[in-house]
C-alpha cells in the first residue's frame, strides 16, 4: 500500500433556521435540550457550508482551515465529533488508488479539514450549525460510516445542538429525547422541501453596533436564572411542537405564522427574563415585527411569519412568490440602501423576488410608495439600518460533490487550494 | 345659605415606579389586578400632580382642566371615581363663610377640578397614577369623606390601577385582594419615606420615535395572549412580593436590586410573548441596563436598581448619594446632552446630585473620562438618546395644601386662574 496517497471527501451542507426555538440544555457536554425544536432548513444555493475531508498516512495532525484561515481542533466540540466518527468509521478499499483501510486503521490517521461559508461568518446566520453538520456528514463519508442521517445528527449535536437539524432538508424536528447518553436525541426529518415549495424566505440582515451574547453563554444563564423558561419547556412547548407539525403536514401558513411568530418572541421574551438580561432583538428588529404585524392584521390574515434567533437578522417566511414581491417592496421602502450601495449587492440570493417586485435598481427603490397600510402615517426610512437581504427558499439537506474540482483541499498534498 | 359660595380643595400627591410590576387585570371595569405590586413613591418636590376641586351651586355642571386645558369627565374611569366619592360625602359646615352641605346635597352639586403636573405628562411618568390619586384624595377632602387612606386607594384604583399606590409615601404595596366588588384591592404602606432614606433615584427620561402601546391595552393584550403571564402572575410573583418586603424592611440594597432588575425585566418578558408583541423598551433602554449591569458585576454587588414601565425611561435607584453621584457621570458619559443643550435644563429635580458630581457646565461633562470598567471598550456616546434626567428620591404620601394661593381654581369664580 502506497504510503503517499490522500483520500478526500467533499460535501455541502445547509444553514437552518428554527420555527419553534431552541434554548436551553440539560446536559451542557452532551448538549442535551430542555425541549424538542423544529426547523426549516434553507436552501444551499444560498446559505451553506462547503467542506473537504481528508485523510493521509502523510498528515502528522489533525489539522483545519475555515474560510482559508487555519483554526484550531483542540476544542472539545471538535474533539467530540471526532472521537464519535472515528468510532464508528467502516473498512474502506480503493482499488483504482490501491488503498485499503480497515476499521480500526482510522483511530491513527489523522485528518485534514477545510471549511467555507457562502455567506458572512459573522452575520450571525446560523454558521455553526451548518459548519458541523457538514463536518461530520463529509468525514462520515470518508470514512465510510454506514449510519443514517439521524445518527449521524446525533454526532453533529455535540459539535453545535442545531447543527443536527442540518442534516436534513425541508422540515426538521430534533426530538430531544430522554436517554442520559444522548444517543436519542438526534434530528429527524418531518417533511422534505418538496412538500411546501410555496414558502418564500427573505432575511434581513440587521446592522448591530452591540457585541452580543454567545449562544451557548446567554443559554446557559437562561438556565441558570430564568423563571420562565422551565414553564415555556415543560408546558408551553410540548404544545406547540404538536400544533407545528399539524400546521406544517397541512401547509396550514396562518397556524405556521402564528406559531412561528409567537415562538421567537417567546424566545427572546425568555433571554430578557435572564439575569443579566440578554437582548438580541435591536430597535430595527423591532421595526421589522412592527411593518409584519401591521401588514398581516390589515390582510386579515398571516402574510409573512417572522423568526430571529440570537442576533438582530429578521428571517421572513412569505407564504408565496407573491407575497415575497411585495414583501421585499415593503421591506425596501422601510429600509433602503444607503446612497452609495449598489441594489444588485444589497439583495443577494434569488434575485428573481427583485425583478418581480420591478425593482431594476436605486432609482426603482426611491420611487416605491408607502404601503398601504401606513399611507397615513408619517413615512418611516431607516437607510443603512439593513446591510443587505438575502432572498432565499427551504432546501435540500447535505449532498456529496463528486466533483474534484470543487474540493477545497489539494488532492495530492492535502492542504488548502 | 349665600348661593353663591364657592368651597374649594387643592391637594398635592406623588407619582410612584413599581419595583414589582402591576400588569394584568382580572376585571377590566373595577381595574382588579391579577398579581400585588409593589411601589417606590417619588418625591413630590421633583415630580407631583397639584389638582384643586371646588364645588358651587352655581355650577351648571361638573367640568375638569388639564394642564389648564379643559378635559372631558365623562370617561368611566373620572365617573366611577366621582359616584365613589359622592357615594362616600359627610356632612359638612363652613360656619365662617355660612355654607351648609348636607350629605344627601352632594349629589346635587357640581364640581370643577383644575389638575396640572410639575412634569411632562406625555413622559410616560406615570402622570394618570398621580393624577387620579390626587383627584380622589382632594374630592375626599373637600366633601369631608371620612375614610382612610387605604379605602380612598380603592377608589383612586378605579380611575388608574397604579394610582392606588401614590396615596401613601415610602414603599407601598398594592394588595390584589379576592373579593368579587374590589372592595378589598387596595394599598397599604409598607414603609414611609424616612425608613430608607439614603435611596436616591435618577430617572432618564429617554427620546422616542415610536408611537406606543397603551398601558390598558397592552395588558389586555398580555392577559389574552401571554401564555407566561399566567405563569408569573400565579407562581413568581407571590414569592417575589414576600422577599421585596423583606429586602425594604431591612434595608437590603443587594436582594432589593436584584428583586427590581429581575421584574421589570419579567414584565417587559411578558409583553415581548404578548401577540403582537409589545416592545418599549428601544435600544437607549437597553443600553443603559447593560451600563448598570456591567457597573453592578464589576463592583461585585449592586450599586444600581433599574426598573422601566410602560415606555422606554429608564428609572434607576442608587443605594446612596454617593453612588448616585458615580451614577450621573457615568450617564453624562454614555448621554451627554447635545451641543445645544444647557446642562441646566438637561439635569432637573435634585440638582445637588450634579454639583456632588463636580458637574458645573457642559465643558465639565466634555471632560469626563470613561468609568473603569469600560477603559478598555471604545467608549460609546450617544448624545441626544436621552432627552433629559431627574434626579430625586423616595418621598411622602398626598398633601392638602391650606395656601389659597396655590389653589389653581379662582374662590370666587371656581374656573381656572
Amino acid at each position: 500500500m502506497a504510503e503517499n496517497w490522500v483520500l478526500t471527501a467533499t460535501a455541502q451542507t445547509p444553514t437552518n433556521i428554527a420555527v419553534i426555538k431552541y434554548w436551553g440544555k440539560r446536559d451542557e457536554t452532551l448538549i442535551l435540550p430542555v425541549n424538542d425544536s423544529i426547523s426549516v432548513t434553507l436552501d444551499p444555493s444560498h446559505l451553506c457550508t462547503t467542506t473537504t475531508v481528508a485523510v493521509s498516512p502523510t498528515f502528522q495532525q489533525d489539522r483545519m482551515w475555515l474560510n482559508g484561515k487555519e483554526v484550531s481542533l483542540s476544542g472539545v466540540r471538535y474533539q467530540n465529533c471526532l472521537r464519535e466518527i472515528r468510532g464508528r468509521a467502516g473498512d474502506l478499499e480503493d482499488k483504482e488508488k490501491g488503498i485499503k483501510i480497515e476499521k480500526k486503521d482510522w483511530e491513527k490517521l489523522h485528518v485534514h479539514v477545510s471549511s467555507y461559508n457562502n455567506f458572512p461568518t459573522a452575520a450571525g446566520l446560523a454558521s455553526s450549525a451548518a459548519g458541523f453538520a457538514c463536518l461530520v456528514f463529509a468525514l462520515a463519508k470518508l470514512m465510510n460510516v454506514k449510519e443514517d442521517h439521524s445518527k449521524l445528527s446525533a454526532i453533529a449535536r455535540q459539535g453545535s445542538g442545531s447543527a443536527c437539524r442540518s442534516l436534513f432538508g425541508g422540515f426538521v424536528k430534533w426530538v430531544m429525547g430522554k436517554e442520559e447518553d444522548g444517543n436519542d436525541s438526534l434530528a429527524v426529518q418531518l417533511v422534505d422541501e418538496k412538500h411546501w415549495d410555496d414558502l418564500v424566505i427573505i432575511i434581513a440582515v440587521v446592522s448591530s453596533r452591540q457585541k452580543e451574547t454567545s449562544s451557548t453563554t446567554g443559554m446557559r444563564e437562561s438556565v441558570e436564572t430564568s423563571l420562565l423558561l422551565k414553564h415555556r419547556a415543560e408546558e408551553i412547548v410540548p404544545k406547540r411542537i404538536l400544533q407545528m407539525e399539524e400546521a406544517i403536514k397541512n401547509r396550514d401558513f396562518a397556524s405556521f405564522a402564528q406559531l412561528t411568530c409567537a415562538d421567537s418572541n417567546q424566545f427572546h421574551a425568555v433571554c430578557l427574563d435572564t439575569s443579566p438580561p440578554i437582548f438580541y432583538m435591536n430597535d430595527t428588529s423591532h421595526r421589522i415585527i412592527s411593518c409584519v404585524e401591521k401588514w398581516n392584521r390589515t390582510e386579515g390574515s398571516p402574510q409573512v411569519a417572522y423568526t430571529f434567533d440570537a442576533g438582530p437578522n429578521a428571517v421572513l417566511i412569505a407564504r408565496d412568490r407573491k407575497t415575497a414581491t411585495q414583501l421585499l417592496q415593503r421591506l425596501l421602502f422601510h429600509f433602503p440602501p444607503k446612497p452609495d450601495t449598489d441594489l444588485n449587492s444589497y439583495v443577494i440570493g434569488d434575485k428573481s423576488i427583485l425583478k418581480d417586485a420591478g425593482l431594476e435598481g436605486t432609482k426603482d427603490v426611491e420611487a416605491l410608495l408607502p404601503p398601504p397600510e401606513v399611507v397615513n402615517a408619517p413615512a418611516q426610512k431607516y437607510p443603512g439600518d439593513v446591510s443587505y437581504f438575502i432572498c432565499t427558499r427551504p432546501g435540500e439537506g447535505p449532498v456529496l460533490l463528486s466533483d474534484e474540482s470543487l474540493s477545497l483541499l489539494d488532492p495530492k498534498t492535502g492542504l488548502p487550494k
